[in-house]
């Protein structure tokens, strides 16, 4: 199917971009290319580029796609779906070195930004100017933009303000002839044909390269007010999220969070995290806005509706330390979980009135197949993260009792009107699932669709559905 | 390329639906089918066809797929780019009979509908429940949301709201072979393989035919106020506009209004509305929310920064009487313009703050063409319609030259990294301009994408790039 890369491609293939590129100094840098934050996949590439600018980057695709010689698109190798795993090897076209902010525009509130750039660096430079991007994942400090584009990430704000999607506004990309388009306009609205804008994000560099972002902002909401609510019972914490949205509150935070996620993040971070034993689940919630008298009728609001559902302790975060901390325990239990264990993270999302149908379930099924789980996510957009453990079970159980066990999560899922991923991605892991979701016949539509950008299907090869 | 319909096609076609689906009482009622709102175009199907259900619409496509007939699928005919206008004859594909409200989930804030259901008739449903829908076309009385989605219709309310693409969480589509599928979940966050639920919203029915929509819906806002602001200049205004987002205002409203569009709605509706003769532009501003202490500190702010740029007047709408007759006057001016005079409606969308540039350009143009515009819209996402009057221009001028000052407006709306359409589509009177915004190569990715669903090319044909 594919060409193997032989030394001619390598040689054409390095002269294309500035040799400080492509040279990997040592085997253990050469290493960092082989995986992401996925499981513990490897798969070793047989050439790394980093291209400068987007002439490099339709250079390198053309030759590519002339020679079909499969490239894997990789961001910052944050990705939890194995989306930057080089599963053909071929070659990593890692985007680390388009990393610049090209553009602030505040009179637009727009901004335009190269695909390598780190997410929370955008938001520091933004700061400056009172300006704000939301769509904050929990890998903000290291993973870029153009890979939040790929997987339309969401984060802990999206619950008020949207995710990745309702921030871009037009996309400069590659195709895999080596073709550059602009997909659309830098304009709020938008109803020019197929929106290729769209199409784009979240199909994880599949169809094209993102070589520049335009992205909207808007401006900074100068407070906010973080609190965490404890429950003796993990389903009234998940009726109660429903609840908040259906009283009219709009919190610009609300997350769950298991005892033993934020017990590991402890650990990990060596924070002191006291926990009543009859604690079974917590809300993490912030509001934020221009008006600190309204935040705290906003805050007033959010508790009494708690304490309908039973919430047994509030902590107001009253100082940016504590805010800060929160934050480092709730950002750290990905890293944490990781770190203790082996896991496979699954990224269910419901309708949110059915999370608590959603906990419960996987809680059965995971007592069923005797697996632990690690739950935590974005309770208000319906999103939890199920983190299941290997701990000490075999390989063979892990690799097939412990899939079945997902599959009864994913049909779950299904069945609840939800769905196999919300904000990370189908990628390597989660692809074998998709016939839960979808009809062969659609799945056809969709390779249809991969087929209309990249005849010879060179980029990113074996992720989503192949 | 498309098969003549014969009197056997239309015995088995009509026999899909329900008799009184298809017969057409008069010629004065199939006329209705010949055009819908855009200038004084008209095309003639060989038969109307007005299915109860998914399943007949399905069996319809199938046929029509096999027998190569061409299908214009057709909401209200409120559309302004010829979207539902038969090109090539064929089967008009009507979903006014697919009008019910299927589901109003509250907990879940999620509603089902079917496509022909009309935008207000869910907007007052869901005030039973004080829920809201916010995407708001000035067609909202008359047009159907299957209509909107395949639009990706805006309104006044998208500045602060979104359009109708961010309310729209999954969709039940038939295909051109009259397979049903699901486009996606009833989830807030989606990142499940390639996004074909946002690849729909906006094909104009070329696509696909939508058969069920599952839209968010948010807590009503319960109050609302709303104001009028005169200035003498309207670059002043245009100005205005991007000076109040920048300040960080958050209006649920911005619309931009020459005097001569109030005259023509005023003449229209009968009301009286006074004009200074030295006034050359009008804000019409609306804030909303749950507190009416914040929108009156909200105004406050909105006011001074209209008075740095020489605002002359500011009129609050201190009554529900007084609002009501402000938005009868703005939601009139379309049909008031279209009472007075042939038409041809562009409409223009630039980065908010190039609109003073757009506004000038559009004018100079206007002038150098010697025709006469009308310029009104929502000013808040930077989204103008210009409005060319045919007066006593000859047929000839009409056919020539005014798409030649069209193109240079066009031009012009590339030039500021704008588009040619921000919420009308591009149907069948935009779609020679589309080169303007794109390489061929890139119209032609587009037709492969049709092509991946529509391999025969039955619908819609002749529209978007055709």
């Amino acid at each position: 199917m594919f060409k193997q890369v032989s030394s001619e491609d390598i040689e054409h293939l390095t002269s294309l971009v500035d040799v400080s590129n492509w040279h990997i100094a040592n085997q253990e840098e050469f290493e960092r290319y082989t995986h992401d934050h996925t499981e513990d996949f490897h798969f070793t590439p047989d050439l790394v580029l980093k291209p400068n600018n987007t002439e490099q980057v339709a250079s390198i695709l053309s030759y590519c796609n002339h020679h079909r010689i499969p490239v894997t698109p990789r961001g910052a190798g944050t990705g939890l779906s194995g989306g930057a795993l080089p599963i053909y090897n071929g070659i990593v076209l890692s985007l680390e070195k388009m990393n610049r902010i090209l553009d602030i525009d505040v009179q637009n509130l727009q901004v335009c930004v190269e695909p390598g750039v780190i997410n929370e660096e955008l938001q520091q430079e933004l700061f400056k100017h009172q300006l704000y991007y939301p769509p904050d994942p929990a890998s903000k400090g290291s993973c870029f933009l153009g890979g939040n584009v790929a997987h339309a990430s969401g984060g802990p704000k999206a619950v008020k303000y949207g995710t990745t999607r309702d921030y871009v506004l037009n996309l400069e990309v590659v195709l895999p002839n080596g073709e550059v388009i602009w997909t659309g306009a830098n304009t709020l609205k938008y109803s020019t044909g197929y929106n290729l804008t769209h199409l784009l994000i979240g199909s994880e560099g599949t169809l094209a390269v993102i070589t520049k972002i335009v992205f909207k902002v808007i401006a900074l909401p100068p407070f906010n007010m973080l609190m965490l609510a404890s429950f003796n019972a993990a389903t009234d914490a998940c009726k109660a999220v429903s609840a908040l949205f259906r009283a009219g509150c709009n919190p610009s935070v609300c997350e769950f969070v298991e005892p033993i996620a934020f017990e590991l993040s402890a650990q990990l971070t060596g924070l002191t995290f006291d926990q009543k034993p009859e604690t079974k689940a917590y809300l993490l919630i912030e509001v934020d806005g221009k008006d600190l008298a309204v935040l705290e009728k906003d805050t007033e609001e959010i508790y009494e509706v708690l304490d309908q559902h039973h919430c047994t302790d509030m902590l107001l975060a009253d100082s940016e330390e504590k805010k800060n901390y929160f934050w480092r325990l709730r950002r750290s239990i990905g890293e944490a979980t990781k770190r203790d264990n082996i896991y496979k993270e699954e990224d269910t999302v419901v309708p949110r009135a059915s999370l608590p149908e959603l906990y419960e379930g996987v809680k059965e099924i995971a007592a069923r197949y005797q697996v632990r789980t690690v739950c935590y996510g974005h309770a208000g957009d319906g999103n939890l993260h199920v983190n299941i453990l290997k701990d000490d079970l075999s390989d063979h159980f892990w690799n097939h009792e412990v899939k079945e066990a997902i599959r009864e999560i994913f049909q779950l899922c299904k069945k609840l009107k939800g769905t196999i991923s919300g904000e990370h991605g189908i990628g390597y892991v989660q692809k074998e699932y998709m016939p839960i979701l979808f009809p062969e016949s659609q799945l056809q539509l969709m390779r249809n669709i991969k087929h209309a950008f990249d005849p010879n299907g060179i980029l990113n090869p074996g992720k989503i559905w192949e």
